[in-house]
């Protein structure tokens, strides 16, 4: 009801705020008997943490996690694992007037209408560092997918006007922009440094590809699993669309184009991206998004403080000037959420399941 | 968790087949003293019912709605509100092997997979007169939204490769392709009846706008507003994505222009649309989705049966050559629905709303 | 969230007001493939009609159900399954000042007091009329639990001072009081029949008894399958609380007596009445719950109307003296459903139903 | 889903085992502006925490609790409040074979056929340590139900064969039985003491008192206001049932004498325990229920391995004679839980609530 929790059967919630003690999560639903070790979630929480490279922000977060329930004897019981992170450096700093700003493009002042107050330290609880309980939660969701041949890559197929073109997926973890097209690769990052030379930010396009899934995925008829999908991932901090196969190009296409074809050895195209009625179809499951340039940038804007006052703002500190790498891991780890509590809803659908 | 309930608090649970006894809907949460009358849900029901033009089906179906509870001398009582729109023409004709095709671009193939059985009539449960239910709960949705003065408008901005530019509202209930732009309604229209005209039907994108919304609306950090209205919108039929604001445009843009900045008498410009971390800013909220081209085509396509034979299948009967204008009145009845219900979760969310 | 739905996975939804058009069910989670036929519904129905005895009111409804949706071919197919049951006689009488009078040990204030408003015919929502969309869905949850062998039997123990002894199951449904004891029957009936006469009402305890569950049902900690049964049961009009196995005995007991011991052929004893940590055993559930004395008396009583006036009140029309009887079916169609909801949830329990 | 989270606005999740690294709860729901500081949350955990006295267990845990997010400069921020209390002593003993045993009386053996594994140390997930998580979030509501003048106060009101008939509240929290009676508080004590000496342990009652309410709370017709605390009660360990009012002993009851009569002046008795139709009068809520006899004692009993061989067994260790005392502030968190979430789920009910 407050929207700090996702899924139905495999279901986290998520707490914290940037500075506060610890950011965390609670993921209740987990199978008893799974192997689970800290090191699972490490892994995907150091390819989402800052400073691996130039061209995100050189902040050093180690991002330590710590599991405080229900993993025993290195696995799971079925009962709720709280995964938390302790924030280092959450001394007190001085944030002089800045707590009564509204940063522009960021949530400072939504959050200062909806409940009167806002822990202005660091973002408080809209600061990307929420994340770190989306994607410990789903590293374990990854674990359990793993486990059924089901596999999910998030990639930057676009940065500013540098469209990549090749999918070379072996490329997309070695280079830090998290591109598939090695060709593309370098003028991808120049685009991005040289934003962050201006001071400034860029946005890019992120695909995520979901292989494996069986046909029979997604409920119908408001819980389609693209439904579920495009909430799990506009629920990211600065992403402001998605589309699923063609997409928006759709408008272009007459029905007898767009259509996929059935032979007896599957379908022939994937015009639809993975689902039809909002359910599966056993092909891959594709979708596209828009990242937004970093809202953080050192270039002096025009706002109000919390008095209504006419304001410039310039946010210090150091920034990442393009996130759409980072939102990387993000993104797969909510797909592989959503498609988890999928398959865990789709056990009581046919009365062969049920006696 | 079958996916046929939507909303928290002002809740519904759609049901019915195409060629069943009835398609309905039960209302949950509606607050006891609204005046409501069959004639206000009537009112929105006919602009999304077939046989309007020569651009929609002609299938005549009058879709008369009761309501079977919850209404009480003209006022709900704050108990379900149950409407219910019969089915004229279920008279079982013969649908031949039509029955074990899986039709390209439908759902048959995915809810058979699903659930080892499925109504063939008409597309059974995955038919859009599901949304049906939907429109009439949407009607009681804008009735509470118009005391709010809480308006929201969508329109067809775009058929095929033909653009909208002018926004004239007053058009948009006046031609039958729900365009804004007078000057591009023919060309709209002959788009679409060309395609017609070789069996074959056209996409097209439309576009919602939220007026009059308070700024602290949505949920964070799962059930942003524009997460909860995504998964409104993909949850439509034919429906391939949804962008935000400056929606996927966002890639070309840097920060220092993406940002909007606030003065004293407002934001200075709206690239977010309407949003800043999930919650409204107060300023419009503009979304718009990509309508595919309706899946049933008078072209022949191949396929199989579900005995696994290649088999060719057209789709007989009268159908829509461009379902997107009949879709506007139901993505208001989603959008209507979801900004209902995130005014009721906001009640709570201040100690001096509490006590 | 506005009280009207009920279960998890196998979810249910009643609308409807005494005196309004009608009263029903939808319910949604239904796996797809099981044969039901009104006559399912119907059966269990006729079993908690009134005018079925002298110790029952002699009002005549017939209650024919009607499947609206999610049956096709004699099957489920997995989507909602909408029930209704039409009103008859819902002719407008004239209903006096009765619309201003809250009658003791009715709804009537409080619903006024909640709404400010209130459907007044009847009761209106909170009739028992209500519980026809329960035993309606309960009927299908009856039909699952039938492949599992899971048995549910609710009846009469005790009418006023006159405690049932014996249990010879086959007498229940063959005597109105749906006592288990033949040799207290009588006693019991002419109990309720002196009240009857007196224009009064009496109270009774029903006990409920399911066999054939299997060990590991219920949810650790808050949803415990004692929980979850008692608020199905204390959501009963009337009923004002709930036993399990020993109960409120378990007073008397010390520790070393009232542990079951378990041997290598079963446990030893059921005072925990079929559930340890909230989780079944694998033993008889079993248990008990007080249903208070009829509301609707011929003796008049002194009550308040709306503009708080001091009044007197007598219910007219034909009433249960009793209404233990007729909760019998209504308890069981409640276990029935959470003991399918219970048994749907917990599919996804082990790592090796997941993989 | 899976058991861990209660209430649906206010609504928390419990997380953690008895010997694991921490036990605690996250709070979501929790209004902006609240000051909230660890002492006010402390001092509940300290009423619950064992060796208060020589009739609880002597183990000592301090049970310090952690505020780890959602409290900014001594207030609420509307975000989730976690709170932990890290374990102590949880250094690996040697549990011998106990790890195979299934303790009488104890989850061990439901837990194990639920899951296929469990952390046998000290309970884990069924230990009553779980209940710290509720307390903690019980202590909010108390503080956000003090602000509007509700009073929610348990007690012991029999102690095996000791009925307490004094009401003086003032005593309870004056005695380490917490019963209300100080004339037979040292009865009741002394019955407890004697099982201690025998290595046995007994059962208690409690009731509990809401004073306060309003009227209006509670949804029908499922989540009744005593539906929703029969369910909070119920999934307390050792609670095997729940009565309102006058509860069981209803059955003794005509309805002239049961109806609760009204006067210009209010209700002129409540027999009902303060609830018609589920829905709150506004008058006491009063319900009462059983706690078996702590099932660790030192006398030996029969039970069976996992291997399902025949063995004996005695719990070892300090274990609590009696734990009606402690379950006081563990009922009475859960109903400042339902009490809060009911008065938030109850602003969206009138139109003049809404507009």
């Amino acid at each position: 009801m407050s929207g700090n929790s996702f899924g139905k059967i495999f279901r986290i919630t998520t707490f914290g705020e940037s500075h506060g003690p610890a950011v965390g999560v609670v993921l209740d639903g987990c199978p008893a008997g799974l192997e689970l070790h800290e090191d699972d979630i490490q892994k995907e929480l150091d390819r989402r943490r800052p400073g691996q490279s130039e061209i995100t922000t050189p902040r050093d977060e180690a991002d330590k996690v710590e599991i405080l329930s229900g993993v025993f004897e290195g696995k799971t019981t079925g009962t709720p694992v709280c995964m938390v992170v302790y924030n280092k450096n959450q001394q007190s700093k001085d944030y002089g007037d800045v707590k009564n700003l509204f940063r522009p493009g960021h949530a400072d002042y939504t959050y200062f209408m909806k409940y009167g107050i806002r822990d202005y330290r660091g973002g408080g609880r809209s600061s990307s560092r929420e994340t770190i309980g989306r994607v410990a939660a789903g590293a374990v969701a990854k674990k359990l997918l793993s486990l059924k041949d089901i596999k999910i890559t998030g990639y930057v197929k676009q940065i500013g006007t540098v469209k990549g073109e090749k999918f070379d997926e072996d490329f997309i973890e070695r280079n830090p922009v998290r591109c598939a097209d090695s060709e593309k690769y370098q003028e991808m990052k120049n685009y991005i440094l040289k934003a962050k030379d201006r001071g400034d930010s860029v946005g890019g396009i992120v695909e995520v590809i979901i292989r494996g899934v069986e046909p029979g995925l997604g409920e119908p008829v408001f819980d389609r699993l693209n439904a579920d999908l495009a909430k799990a991932i506009l629920s990211l901090p600065a992403v402001k669309g998605i589309e699923f196969g063609r997409g928006f190009d759709v408008v272009y296409a007459c029905g007898s184009e767009n259509n996929d074809e059935i032979s007896p050895h599957g379908f022939l195209s994937n015009n639809a991206g993975g689902t039809l009625g909002g359910i599966s179809t056993g092909q891959d499951i594709v979708f596209r998004f828009p990242v937004k340039p970093a809202s953080s940038i050192l270039i002096p804007k025009q706002t109000i403080d919390k008095f209504g006052n006419s304001r410039e703002v310039v946010t210090k500190g150091r920034h990442d000037p393009c996130v759409a790498p980072r939102v990387v891991p993000v993104a797969e780890a909510m797909a592989s959420l959503v498609i988890v509590d999928s398959l865990m809803i789709n056990k009581n659908k046919k009365i062969s399941d049920f006696s």
